[in-house]
């Protein structure tokens, strides 16, 4: 056996030096499973001089992508270097250069992933990107592959693991959100900017590509309601306990009635659900289809080698394809077209937290403005709160139209008796 | 597109329904994913008359296996029958006339799997059978493609759900297992003899299918060492529960240094471990790879139509390679010879609960026989109880080898001041 497939990559990165490290240490295995060697032939880099921790013969640096994206040696191209625009641009022409391509870019993905699938179909090339959700689990194999012969209605994904460490932090320690950021950035599971996790644009982009995925619907980042975690209150976690629910930011995609609803949104979950045990910086998909129904993927969302595991994942099986004589054949287009579920239909169970006058009669006034909009609770809970003539109501409704729930918000809003309202999040589950 | 695939079923119980209902459900998915129809040709039954809860057109049924297996219309055979040494004939027979085949039937997989996997590369057929392990869990998809670069070190699984139901069961509403056996016999999640399921069997089954394609070594059904839940006592499961853990009937398939390792056993699982929270009749694995770390899968063991969703993206993926010509080059032969680890290489962290006489000095004595074994403690709890004069202890070792353990078990059995020992178990994770 002397056959091989040369490599390339964009990128040098954390996640690259793992992709390096895992070819090579497992050079054995590759030759048993594809039948030829897999090589590196040229990575891009910024600064070949720049001291790095793993050990790359430096004539395989180049600053010049030409040197990748022209190379007649290398047949595909493993891209790790971020960005959007000018990425896209590359990776536009390794498909021109009938170069297959593996991704871990999830801002990339979510933003031009239909427009990079159709080049690489339209140059019967490959192009993989299982690394740019939820890092090392398989679930956009699970989801094409495993599940292809469902109808998957529902996924829940607690796919960004800064805003799970934080919320897990919460939770257990009973630290604030800016107490549990701050400990998330120094163990570098948050960025020193931390706006893209915390504000939900991160959740939002995978959910985006998943939702393409499991609905083959070409669902756009744009189509993704986002609220963040930001400045989320430890007290609302703990009435949450109290009522038997955990708060996790949850990424929603539902397909009824080839409707399409798609958001990302800090929620109260049953403790009973398969995502409410999902800790600390790990990520879960839960996936329920018409037939199999619950099923849930689990593990470890970033990282340098869960992330390059993933990615060889994907080269594994762009160069059986290659060698099968059948690359380009993925067969996940866009079947069905897509109509947004207008909020009007949307409906679910709601938490809200009230801080109200502690008199005679309040509570009934309250309960009556629920009741004209026809919602009714499962849940009660009030409690007398430091400040004076005060007290603080928490509610959770049964399923109702999220119109409703919003009218009722607007009539709370201008109840004297009501002096804020304080939080309000949606509830999934039995507690 | 008038081209079509034609499948045969051996078989038409639950399952053998529930493949029909999903193949006529999902036609026009089928025909977007394959380019092709995919129809039911013939179905072996053994009884013709009987009434079944699906309609079926007469003229499909058949009570000669040849009308299927020697059938020139069909190309794909589905074995939903059961059963081991006739069932086999019937697979071989399928490959020698060049007919792919996807069976759900674990019994015959555990034993017969390489020796069919053989006779299908021999006849360039595909043989698939995702649907023997955790029924809707794509999780051979899993291991085989999602974690295909990753070195599997330790697999854990809840495979069967019949005692995981019983063991929630007693854990959640303090009944007896005799009372939870009954009452899963009574939903159908235990059969009328379930010795299978009680004494491990059936997991041992998944186990050793598990271990094979983990590990890519011939993993026999006789290598897993068996023991099962019959008679559990809900103490231990109180007990547990105070320590941090929670009972749990683990299989576990470990791979060191080429070192093989299958065991079922009911376990302490620590109640932080993603294992920990699946409850009722749910299955689980968990996958520990070396780059990838902790991954998890989750979803139903078993049921009809679960279990028919595996069998049909089985269905799919050989249809696949039929139509890219590229069946039989499923590349997972057995790659590493089979060294089982010896007994006494073997480790662990073991529970032990011990009735003992209450008098001064007992305990005392009792430690110096674990601690010439060099044996520490975790943790302690002793109680008195409702016999005169008697304690109970319980002990949670540190890892020790199981050599070590073994020791002390005969050292106190032969100390007169322990009057029995009640039970012991192996310990998992930290509580």
């Amino acid at each position: 056996m002397e056959e091989k497939v040369s490599v390339g990559l964009l990128g040098l990165g954390v996640v690259g030096s793992g992709v390096i490290h895992l070819i090579e240490d497992h050079q054995e295995k590759l030759a048993h499973q594809l039948g030829c060697k897999v090589e590196v032939d040229k990575v891009l880099v910024r600064n070949i001089e720049k001291a790095r921790n793993i050990d790359v013969d430096q004539s395989l640096l180049t600053t010049n992508p030409d040197d990748v994206l022209e190379n007649p040696n290398i047949d595909l191209v493993i891209e790790v270097m971020g960005g959007i625009d000018h990425t896209k641009e590359y990776i536009l022409k390794a498909f021109s250069n009938k170069k297959h391509v593996v991704s871990a870019n999830k801002d990339l993905v979510a933003v031009h992933g239909p427009e990079l699938q159709a080049a690489a179909v339209k140059n019967n090339c490959d192009f993989y990107y299982e690394a740019s959700v939820a890092g090392g689990i398989p679930i956009l194999r699970g989801i094409n592959e495993g599940l292809s012969s469902d109808h998957i209605q529902k996924i829940m994904g607690i796919v960004n693991g800064t805003t799970n460490y934080i919320l897990t932090k919460m939770d257990e320690e009973g630290v604030s959100y800016e107490d549990a950021l701050a400990d998330a950035q120094q163990l570098g599971f948050a960025e020193a900017d931390p706006t893209s996790d915390v504000e939900g644009l991160d959740a939002a982009r995978k959910m985006a590509i998943l939702g393409r995925l499991a609905f083959s619907t070409p669902v756009d980042l744009q189509d993704v309601e986002v609220e963040g975690i930001h400045g989320i209150e430890l007290k609302d976690l703990r009435y949450a306990a109290q009522l038997g629910y955990t708060m996790k930011l949850i990424g929603f995609a539902n397909f009824f009635d080839h409707e399409l609803e798609v958001s990302v949104e800090p929620t109260l979950l049953a403790k009973n659900h398969p995502l409410a045990s999902v800790k600390n910086e790990y990520n879960a998909v839960y996936v329920y289809g018409e037939a199999v129904g619950e099923t849930m993927f689990y593990g470890p969302g970033a990282g340098s080698l869960p992330t390059a595991t993933a990615i060889l994942s994907d080269v594994i099986a762009a160069i059986k394809a290659m060698r099968l004589g059948v690359s380009g054949k993925q067969l996940n287009d866009m079947q069905f077209p897509k109509t947004l579920r207008p909020k009007e239909k949307q409906h679910g169970q709601y938490y809200v937290r009230l801080c109200v006058e502690d008199k005679t009669g309040v509570f009934s006034e309250i309960s009556s403005i629920f009741h004209e909009q026809d919602i009714s609770f499962q849940r009660i809970l009030q409690t007398p709160v430091d400040e004076k003539d005060s007290a603080e109501i928490v509610l959770v409704t049964h399923d109702t139209p999220y119109s409703h729930f919003e009218e009722v918000l607007n009539q709370l809003k201008s109840f004297d008796a009501v002096n804020e309202i304080k939080s309000y999040y949606k509830v999934e589950g039995d507690a």
